[in-house]
């Protein structure tokens, strides 16, 4: 059977084979390896999971009981680094779950929102991690070099393997459920009309957007709403990609695509937004983010800044940023403030999306699964775990807030122009036709 | 004629008395006057206004024109130091305007719009102002003694005043004009309805108001949401008119009003308000405040603070400091979150209603304009001019953008139970009925 499928939600079905122990060797190493399952569940908070060794043996949070239905087992392979497990548990985990050597039989999603409460280890045993674990450190910088490498290392890996488990817009961004019906395609049309709904888009409005990703806003704001786009990304494959369908679409006359970084930004524009990018832009650029923005938009502009965050400052875990996002950070609140005070920007509007979110990583994985042969075939079985376990942690980060979606709205200080309400965001529900909030 | 009415918006009518001019000494006199006039227009970023002076002279910007239609004058007399007033406008403007050593001929808000660009006066003349401007300095402590003297100083001062001006619920913070032709009674229900709307107060909730001013909101909130409320505040004039409208409105089983700190606060609630008490609460404390709010807030509460603010962190101008709000504070956003990130608060939603505020003001200065004699019969000419000045630069200052107004809405990070969306803040407004947004 394929450990792969095996971990796919609601999967049921252990693939533990037990390995009579021989000598008394084996069983003082077994012994061992049970004690540091032990502490792994109590620094997870005794999350009511089974931990099985390959030898057969189980342990649980309250050994006196047996399997019961729907119990979440997760096989630890007798090649899997225990004493760097436990002394590491956040980074090793997800690390090991990438390497084959620790599989889930049970709802991924559930299992990381079970160990949620992860404490840090013991003294003793953290130090161990810090010797036994993560061998090298991420290059975290954000230079212009930097930030193509980071950029590159997630987005340039293949267009196709994006159009597997996308929408077909290729929105790779929070989506907007304005009603909970709404399907991923149509909840990322509405995060797009929302957004241009909060930027008061105009024909003939000049928008600059700073990492465009695919391109899919740009040339729904042309197209939908009359607009001239110029959109910055440093992703080669996602310029190339969104260049193609703005010829496709017959929108060349109104949309470039350039493929430079949000610091060479120039020009002036109506509107300016950014969806997505800051994660990537490095805390310590937040205030030439403010600049670049100060320096282009117009006396009566906007500007919107979409982004994840925190409720508090902290970085990605370990693994995210080494394995997934190199260089990226989620802003707190204040931290993102620095991009807007030092330019006196007034903020009119923040709304916080973090369930949409929750609900879009979930959708995402959804279709990865249904497309996990196909990636398969593209990259390797590695690949296609720690992708699984990255959407896998992203719809647990989102519905537990640890993660959150923060929309942020700007205009200039003596903007008199601003709306007098925001009923205008909502005007065009039909006020029976959706149920979803 | 009343200089009182003359300075009111919109008169137009000199009652500068020129003196003629007898000795060089004097004429050396004027010479310096008319040059530190000129310093003054200079350093106000050369306004289209004309200066007088009571020998009839008239320093203008430009020294060529006269006077022509709608020109705002401002009359300095002789009794007025000028030394100082150039030398620390910002101060000595609104102060000699209170002392009555300046009248305004003209909206005076108009000409706090054309004064905005204010700069500091050159290096001399700010020494100047150092030496002879400001002599003492206002006690900023905002400790719990400190903080009912700065309290009592503004809110003490008689509800009798207050009720000549404020809506008849005495509300007396920014108005919500959901649409644009409310009245400012309509627009203080719309917004003590938009805040519980935000809370999504329901009945039997429990729910705690800190800084509750005249009451209106907790009684609002008891009698029209059916929630229990207990509402705290310092002052103890507005705390006695609270209770006995309470009692008048048979809220008695529902509402208590407690005459204590914020700091005070105990018990538990599903919804934490507090309108226009940040200000107050002094930067140190923001953080206690969160303290607090996350002493009292259940898990699935909503807290919402809605404050005056800055785009960036400043001050209050000096004299608004000494004579209006001793001990008050505009937070910047930034700032602001000082009180829900240290306790890992999730920010759903904040909106800026600057401009509701700056049309609250407008509506409180009518008000008070037409209550002018009744007032300086409680009180004397000094406490009118001071009180229009106030109020006039507030409408200014909302208007230009120097003040923001904030409203931050506030839940637990792990709270799922957050709305979808932000659309129920605008069903209940029927599609056509509002043409205001």
């Amino acid at each position: 059977m394929d450990p792969v499928v095996a971990e796919t939600s609601r999967v049921e079905e252990s693939v533990a084979v037990p390995v009579p122990v021989a000598g008394s060797s084996a069983r003082r190493a077994t012994g061992w390896r049970k004690w540091l399952c032990r502490r792994l569940l109590g620094s997870a908070g005794n999350p009511s999971v089974c931990l099985v060794l390959d030898d057969g043996a189980e342990i649980r949070t309250d050994a006196g009981t047996g399997r019961h239905t729907g119990e979440i087992r997760v096989l630890i392979h007798d090649d899997c680094p225990l004493l760097a497990l436990a002394a590491d548990p956040i980074y090793q985990f997800p690390h090991q779950f990438s390497c084959g050597t620790i599989e889930v039989e049970g709802d991924l999603v559930e299992l990381l929102g079970l160990i949620n409460d992860a404490r840090p280890p013991g003294r003793v045993l953290a130090m161990v991690g810090r010797l036994v674990s993560r061998p090298w450190r991420v290059q975290k910088g954000t230079s212009l070099w930097r930030a193509r490498q980071n950029i590159s290392h997630h987005y340039d890996i293949g267009n196709d393997f994006y159009r597997l488990w996308l929408d077909r817009r290729m929105v790779y961004t929070c989506a907007y459920y304005e009603s909970q019906e709404l399907t991923l395609e149509q909840a990322q049309v509405a995060k797009m009309d929302h957004v241009c709904r909060k930027l008061e888009i105009e024909p003939g409005d000049t928008v600059i957007e700073a990492g465009c990703g695919w391109g899919a806003l740009a040339r729904h704001i042309a197209s939908c709403y009359g607009a001239r786009v110029r959109a910055f990304n440093i992703s080669r494959e996602q310029i190339a990609w969104a260049r193609q369908r703005m010829v496709e679409e017959g929108l060349s006359d109104r949309v470039e695509f350039v493929e430079d970084d949000w610091r060479n930004i120039r020009g002036r524009c109506d509107k300016f937004v950014s969806v997505g990018m800051l994660e990537h832009v490095g805390r310590r650029n937040y205030s030439e983010l403010g600049s670049v923005i100060d320096r282009v938009l117009e006396p009566g502009g906007r500007a919107l800044i979409h982004s994840i965050g925190r409720n508090q400052p902290r970085h990605f875990d370990h693994w995210t940023e080494q394995r997934i996002f190199p260089g990226a950070y989620p802003p707190s609140p204040a931290e993102m403030a620095r991009i807007f005070e030092p330019h006196c920007f007034s903020v009119l509007d923040v709304e916080n999306l973090r369930l949409h979110y929750a609900r879009t990583c979930r959708d995402w994985l959804e279709r990865f699964d249904d497309s996990a042969e196909a990636v398969r075939e593209m990259f390797d079985e590695a690949f296609v775990r720690t992708w699984r376990m990255y959407l896998a942690a992203s719809v647990n980060a989102f519905q537990i807030g640890g993660l959150q979606l923060f929309q942020v709205l700007l205009a200039r200080e003596r903007d008199n122009t601003v709306p007098w309400t925001r009923r205008h965001l909502y005007d065009h529900i039909e006020k029976s036709a959706v149920s979803g909030s």
